[in-house]
């Protein structure tokens, strides 16, 4: 643990995002609950989802055709056709009713319960009727040709869906097919949305004097919350006062898996920010600072096991981190251990940038054809983040990028 | 517009998936609604939202420092240092109540407004106090510096989301920022999803008969429904009946944006969807059979200008298909003219995959260390999607992929 200094002006104990990421890991976890199948798109099984009977849990037909007994196919060809008598046909949806004897044949429709005594089934295409009940084959047929085994798309027990990974729509087709009407799932993260500032007032105020801004902040990471699988609960707006702070943050800490606070933009209010966490019981400050750029001044600690983040004041700065670092803490609450993918792709930098070495930076950029152009400006202004189509970061080692290099842009979506 | 034969056996009238996805244009489009903003995240704007304000809306600082006339600081230096009277301090979220005369400075924190006659901030990092009320500048600080201008975010008027791309949380900042509390967005794409088949039986059946199957599809689409933006009307399962399936058709077509139907696995039960849909007033059928595997017995109509999808029997075709066409589909419906970004990765193709010129194929895929598995198997299996981590898509001229390829695979989320 590092303690930060703060005398009179703040300094900052700057940690690598990286380093910031593996070694902070509050204890937090959230529960199981048990919820609807259908309901349980993206959630996150608690525990592996194994299946109690076989699936389809019948031999079934593949191909519209008939089911025959395939020694009695061996050596047909055009020249030297097999004749079979049909006998019968199978439903589909019902168990066949009859026994396909050496020499007989049953229709049967694909998807169907092949008969008993029947070991492959010969594909329509490949067949004529000599009389109305009278088959001719012109082609051999292996032993399981054209049959899906009872046990084919799943055994019994296996694993049809595994903890930790988001449930996908075919991971829900699936246990429906077993019959998995209920999932254990991990509750989503509950996470705590404080706004600091005096110069902060709500979306909804309509007219502004001079000096207010509208909380934008609390909206996008609600939102960001809301896609990576979490629960906002927002919290609303405090004013840059300790005792206030402290105690919207206690109860948001009793409530919540996981606490965000978007600090008010000046040196004054983040130290706030750092007392409110300090006179917490059982608190401690992992970090005071971040090697990234925007997003220098983040505050990582927890309290009693819940994690606690200060985001730096201004909005776009505090959205970079929490995609950095809020969002992998929200997963680690939230059990969730295989992350769906974001979305990217390479593209030509259209221009140089400049980094520090040891710093992380991320870049905004739009992408036109190919080519990833920078988006500079003032990092307080949200229409820098939303004029952006994605990101690139530039890893810590790095003193900057050349104009044409191949870079990977992460896509905003 | 083809016309399909059928003739005893089916016959498609087989076109390309590009062909298909650039003539099938029906003319249903989804209505427009307003949602308040904070529920807006993934809605499509019906039309670009305009600030009605200038964004931050007053000139800010953007440091921590000391609000100065520019002219007052030009030439200061170590050796040059220029000394200003400070004559107050402006606080956060209120309009500064004095103005900078010449040789004055007043302090301001980051965020706060400029007070009247200064045009510059110097950040305190650059300053020292030589008494309590007079402060040392050791550089000159230019015009605007320190300061953003009262429309450097958004103008008034200026574009803050624009129509059909679905919002992202930073643009519900933006929006929150510019006091936008509803959205007029369109209208979830509802989408009907019919299952047919004798052998079809609800997921929540406990015991299965031989020959019974659950319907897994139908709760697969309905999730990448969601995913999509849609709204899911699950109209339950149809026996093989064309009768039963063009009562339930016609009332889905009256009663959502877009109907699919997973048909039957047998070729009887593909021509009663075919035969349902031609039973409807001001029904066409646009194609029937599509060049893709697995996937081919797809039927594209239209009935009253509402998109109908038949999709093929199997859950993992009928899935692949509703992915390839009718996440498509649905997005025209809605509105959306800027679709999110799937994820992608590059891997190498652990080995040769066959393929025919003049179809597509989809080929599910495992992803290991950089390295793409293909799965095969039957393509009813739904395990096999399952297990997959993602697809690789042979466009229509190859006639299959060397072992070894760069293939880039769409990941499933």
């Amino acid at each position: 643990m590092r303690t930060p200094r703060l005398a009179g002006k703040e300094f900052f104990t700057t940690m690598s995002v990286s380093e910031a990421l593996a070694g902070f890991q509050p204890g937090r976890s959230t529960g199981i609950e048990t919820v609807p199948r259908d309901d349980a798109l993206g959630r996150v099984p608690a525990s592996a989802v194994v299946s109690r009977a076989a699936l389809p849990g019948f031999a079934r037909s593949t191909v519209d055709g008939y089911a025959v007994r395939a020694s009695d196919t061996y050596g047909a060809s055009d020249g030297l056709p097999a004749y079979l008598d049909l006998i019968g046909a199978v439903r589909m949806g019902v168990a066949a009713d009859m026994t396909v004897r050496p020499a007989t044949a049953v229709q049967i429709p694909t998807g169907a319960a092949i008969p008993s005594d029947a070991d492959a089934v010969v594909m329509v295409e490949f067949t004529q009727f000599t009389s109305s009940d009278v088959i001719e084959l012109t082609r051999p047929v292996a032993v399981g040709e054209g049959i899906v085994r009872a046990d084919e798309d799943v055994a019994v027990g296996a694993e049809i869906a595994p903890a930790g990974r988001p449930l996908r729509p075919q991971d829900l087709g699936l246990l429906a097919a077993a019959g998995v009407t209920d999932v254990e799932v991990r509750a989503r993260p509950r996470v705590g949305i404080i706004s600091t500032g005096d110069e902060v007032v709500p979306p909804s105020t309509q007219e502004l004097a001079v000096g207010q801004v509208r909380d934008a902040t609390a909206s996008a990471l609600a939102a960001l919350v809301v896609q990576a699988g979490g629960e906002p609960s927002r919290r609303g707006i405090v004013p840059d006062d300790v005792d206030a702070l402290t105690q919207t943050l206690a109860t948001a800490v009793q409530d919540c898996d996981l606490v965000v606070i978007s600090a008010g933009s000046s040196v004054g209010a983040r130290d706030e920010t750092t007392a409110a966490v300090r006179s917490l019981d059982e608190a401690s400050i992992f970090c005071h600072g971040l090697a990234v750029k925007p997003g220098k001044p983040t505050l990582l600690a927890e309290c009693s096991g819940v994690p606690v983040i200060g985001l730096p004041g201004n909005p776009l700065s505090a959205l970079v981190v929490f995609r950095l670092v809020g969002l992998t803490v929200l997963r680690r609450v939230g059990g969730i251990t295989v992350p769906p993918r974001e979305p990217t792709m390479t593209a030509t930098l259209s221009r140089a940038v400049a980094s520090a070495a040891g710093r992380l930076d991320v870049v905004q950029v739009q992408v036109r054809e190919g080519v990833a152009v920078p988006l500079f400006g003032f990092s307080a202004l949200l229409s820098l983040l939303t004029a952006a189509d994605g990101y690139v970061v530039i890893p810590e080692p790095a003193t900057g990028l050349d104009e044409g290099t191949t870079v990977a842009v992460t896509l905003y979506r």
